[in-house]
């Protein structure tokens, strides 16, 4: 199945019957404008891994990966505005707030954030059994994830700052929603709640894979915005050195970088290894995995 | 009791673990800088009039006071940016962003909304019977009501919109999360779900009451701005004709506009009215009514 195709169609769906509302519009404007779809793609990775044919479980799989796309978008949404940072471009298309200012910029990520939690709970209305699957995501997408990662990041300007804390950053930042695309569909195969959250093996290997995943998907990040071009890269470059930002290139040098993204990447192959061994298909996460190596955006 | 004291003592535990963090210190901020605190105090009162004594309850009813305060208090900091209202003053206090700064307030505010979520979730998690008057709480604050309301406003700017525009407007923006004070108390003591809810007569009269509070809040809102000053109000005067918003006194006249206020009022107390028929005491929401119409900030 052509899975991005899903996963445009599923986003188009997002506010349409209010697209009459000019927040609404900006809202869709940036869910729309493309991009690797890289969380939702792991969603349906994990589910293939995981799932029998045919499984019923395939339709709630889309709602959470759609669902989970709104989240990212409005954290870039936010992070572009000038007050966070500043950016034009965005997937190769204006920003949200260069195209429809930036009290609509602003009032549009609420509005995805919003949405996004009310869907968290609808669907746990009709299927309580989801509802873990759901507070994890929000979870995710909080202090203890992405908002975290935000702060940290935000408070972080203008100074390098000690390993531990870029690595800190990384983790949530990016890290936190990662995580939660590639366990999200197992929770859902498994009606996984708190206590079995605790004791599955299988969580704890996709934990420590999606952990090396983040970590190489970031370091490449850091290492493409020194080494690309905006046309290739779809946003700006060059901005962490404009805004003397603490990158994985700044702290640790771009061979070391380079190095470090290569071990991640191989880690990364370790952990499918051993899930292979149990017996699950990696071929579409080992060819993911490959792929962060070399990305050119 | 002195549910005042509860609210603020609630709310002062919120995000409090993580206050070496400068984006939960100014959300903190915002949350602990006083105000009325009418949600919340309107959510004791519902729960009073239906509750019995000693009913367990209760701290599920704080539990939600404290969440409902974190979205509206959300609401203000990102109301309050330069590129939405650009106000400088809230509560008698500079306002976040003049505080921390824009980046950080926008971010303060996606965590106030995000932690809010998290929060409905969780506590679903332990009471599943919850889960609706949590989803009908993400749900107000949305499209179909805040936000919705806050986008209405935003591109109301600088124009004079129609009567029925301005309905919408207030119905939503502010008229969303007092529907959600008054009812969510009840759906607690009930347990309602989505059944109950289209069948019962008590949330129809509480729905209808809610309505006439809304409008009456805001009405009384608009007529402040003109004839208050910002040490009395806490926040910047003159700022609708200074924007040159629609508000109910640029619409009616502030004759008319005092005449709607009181006609409002009246309603209120007529629904009162009938919930007392029916043997609720409904004292503390009556004294609320007339205070309503008689505040001086």
């Amino acid at each position: 199945m052509d899975y991005k195709k899903i996963i445009e169609s599923d986003l188009n769906e997002i506010l349409k019957d209010k697209a009459e509302d000019l927040t609404c519009q900006a809202a869709r404007y940036s869910l729309l404008s493309g991009g690797k779809r890289l969380r939702p793609m792991m969603m349906y990775m994990t589910y293939d891994m995981f799932s029998g044919d045919q499984d019923p479980v395939f339709d709630d799989v889309r709602y959470y990966a759609a669902t989970l796309e709104m989240i990212h978008t409005y954290s870039l949404i936010h992070d572009d505005l000038p007050c966070m940072d500043n950016d034009d471009l965005r997937r190769g298309n204006p920003t949200c707030h260069k195209k429809f200012g930036e009290g609509i910029a602003t009032l549009a990520g609420d509005l995805l954030l919003n949405t996004a939690m009310e869907r968290l709970m609808a669907i746990a209305l009709d299927k309580p059994c989801y509802l873990f699957a759901s507070y994890r995501m929000a979870k995710l997408a909080g202090i203890n994830g992405m908002i975290g990662g935000q702060s940290i990041d935000i408070t972080s300007e203008n100074k390098q700052i000690p390993p531990d804390d870029l690595y800190e950053l990384q983790e949530k930042k990016t890290g936190a929603l990662i995580e939660c695309a590639v366990l999200t569909p197992y929770y859902l195969l498994n009606k996984t709640d708190r206590s079995s959250f605790e004791d599955d093996e299988n969580i704890s290997l996709l934990r420590q894979f999606a952990a090396h995943v983040g970590l190489a998907f970031q370091i490449k990040d850091d290492i493409l915005d020194v080494t690309s071009d905006p046309k290739t890269l779809g946003k700006s470059c060059g901005k962490d050195e404009r805004d003397n930002k603490s990158t994985f290139v700044t702290l640790l040098g771009m061979d070391n970088a380079n190095a470090r993204l290569g071990s991640e990447i191989d880690k990364a192959h370790g952990i499918l290894d051993i899930l292979k061994g149990k017996g699950y298909n990696t071929t579409d996460y080992s060819d993911l995995v490959d792929y962060l190596k070399i990305r050119g955006n």
